[in-house]
């Protein structure tokens, strides 16, 4: 295993290489070398084969597994380790048990699918194949209550990390919501364990529709995919390493600097300031301009009456109009 | 079993009852009766059986049995559910693993003793046999944000219970212990699981020094029990039964009326408020005068300029005059 590990590694330059080579290097025999490039191959890699010029990697399957992601990420904290599943009830369940066994702050878990992805407040999440589903342990030492903070830090890391990648314009709907020309395209899910003092762990989850196809019926027309948006497929690898290394960024901003430049950064990518927002909130229904978010990332809504109410959860119903 | 516990049933009722009136009230053989008798004096319970009168029960066995907790509990949530232990390594993790599992709101972990009892910020907790160590599950519909005032809440309730009982005077020391002229006798420990917009389910841990003899030779002069300080044995499963009683009362008034009530009673019982005291807190440490809790629960003190500075967690390291 190791062996083929090293083979798509030498691979990866991107060259022609001789089987002859590549064994010369590796120090294996020619027939290994081959055996290791038949079960690269079934696992997707596009690898040629040259008569008489050699090996040459032209392609790699649109797999989310630990090897690619790890392949040239900048980061040194995020995805470090991975937990890989093609197929899990909920990324977000699987990194709470890794996490209260012990998991390494910056452990990520990963799946092609989920059998039972959960959104906000115990609804559902649809887990195509086709879409990221990430989520990632952190273990600030910060109080519990700027816990609160993390679905707009995150919101800022997936929405910069979107746009780097595909040029697309991706807009933040308080609280947690990912989207694109209105459209729902991704959304982040917080758990937190902690007690009085301290965090023991939060997990970040996030969800975005990338390539996915097969959306359920009842959401089309309220949700797109990155897809659909570029008119081509977007590489899942690359965005979830993007995603990482913007996160890692913003965290590590958050951690010496605080929320505020962070905060500056989800207005600026915000579609709710400004506009006339109807809000679900803890208690009751709520109308009025959206005017900020607050220190903690409560949303701050003008009644028609002129004063000032704060939303620490809740829903956006309607956006009406800047 | 049934049988035994209908023949106790009986029993507690105080008066002396024959053998022949119970098989007739029960409708079992005079056999089975004395077989039920013999069993529940192993368990500890006192029962004299005079010739000819019949049986009384004069003694119960020292043990936090659910039978014991749930007799004549007058609370409609908490203890309704109880998960008791001779011996545990932490009931706030037990309480914390039944809560995942989907255990119902007002469910209590209790133990005689524990192995791996745990403070706040991952300290020990001494658990040697004579004491209390009490796991309540909650599921209240609050913001997590709220979570932070539930130590108050708690640390009123067992206050409450100690007093009523006792008719010693505990003092509340910011933020979770419960004294009695200054030495610890218990304290409060608080774990959560969260979502950003919801509580999947609070753990209040109680931890009180009933009958304790053997602590720890290192916090001697630092803690006491209540049986130090009464000069007898202290009802463990009244004093229990007294608390949930206690907690349940609060948490009915916090979830209708709100914070306040609690946050005036918790101040009354405070050795801190108008102390000089000296607080290491998340960043720095701190000499001031202890002014006041907040709404949240946190402390506020006024430095030696006159301003104020909010202590969302910390300890007390000094208290000097009030």
């Amino acid at each position: 295993m190791i062996m083929k590990e090293a083979v798509l590694q030498t691979l990866r330059q991107g060259d022609c290489i001789s089987g002859e080579t590549l064994a010369k290097v590796l120090g294996i025999s020619r027939t290994a070398i081959w055996k290791c490039i038949r079960s690269l191959q079934r696992e997707g890699y596009q690898i040629e084969s040259f008569h008489g010029k050699g090996y040459r990697l032209i392609g790699r399957p649109d797999l989310l597994l630990p090897k690619e992601i790890k392949a040239g990420l900048r980061t040194n904290l995020l995805g470090q380790q991975i937990a890989y599943h093609q197929e899990v009830s909920s990324t977000q369940d699987a990194a709470k048990s890794l996490a209260a066994q012990g998991a390494n702050e910056g452990t990520i878990v990963i799946a092609e699918t989920q059998t039972a992805g959960r959104g906000r407040i115990g609804r559902d999440w649809a887990s195509p194949p086709g879409g990221i589903y990430l989520s990632i342990i952190l273990r600030p030492a910060i109080n519990p209550s700027e816990a609160i903070r993390f679905p707009i830090i995150a919101g800022v890391a997936a929405a910069q990390a979107i746009e780097q990648l595909t040029e697309l314009k991706p807009e933040l709907k308080w609280p947690n919501d990912i989207l694109i020309r209105g459209l729902k395209v991704g959304g982040i899910l917080i758990d937190m364990s902690a007690e009085t003092d301290r965090i023991n762990y939060i997990i970040i989850g996030i969800g975005i529709n990338v390539n996915t196809e097969s959306l359920p019926h009842e959401i089309k027309g309220i949700v797109t995919s990155l897809k659909t948006e570029c008119g081509k497929e977007v590489s899942r690898v690359q965005l979830a390493q993007d995603i990482l290394v913007q996160l890692e960024s913003l965290y590590q901003i958050f951690e010496v600097s605080g929320f505020e430049t962070i905060r500056k950064r989800w207005k600026a990518l915000s579609n709710t300031i400004g506009a006339w927002v109807s809000v679900r909130g803890e208690r009751e229904r709520l109308d009025g301009r959206a005017m900020d978010i607050d220190v903690d990332g409560a949303l701050i809504v003008q009644k028609a009456d002129g004063t000032l109410e704060r939303v620490i959860s809740g829903d956006i119903l309607g956006v009406t109009g800047q």
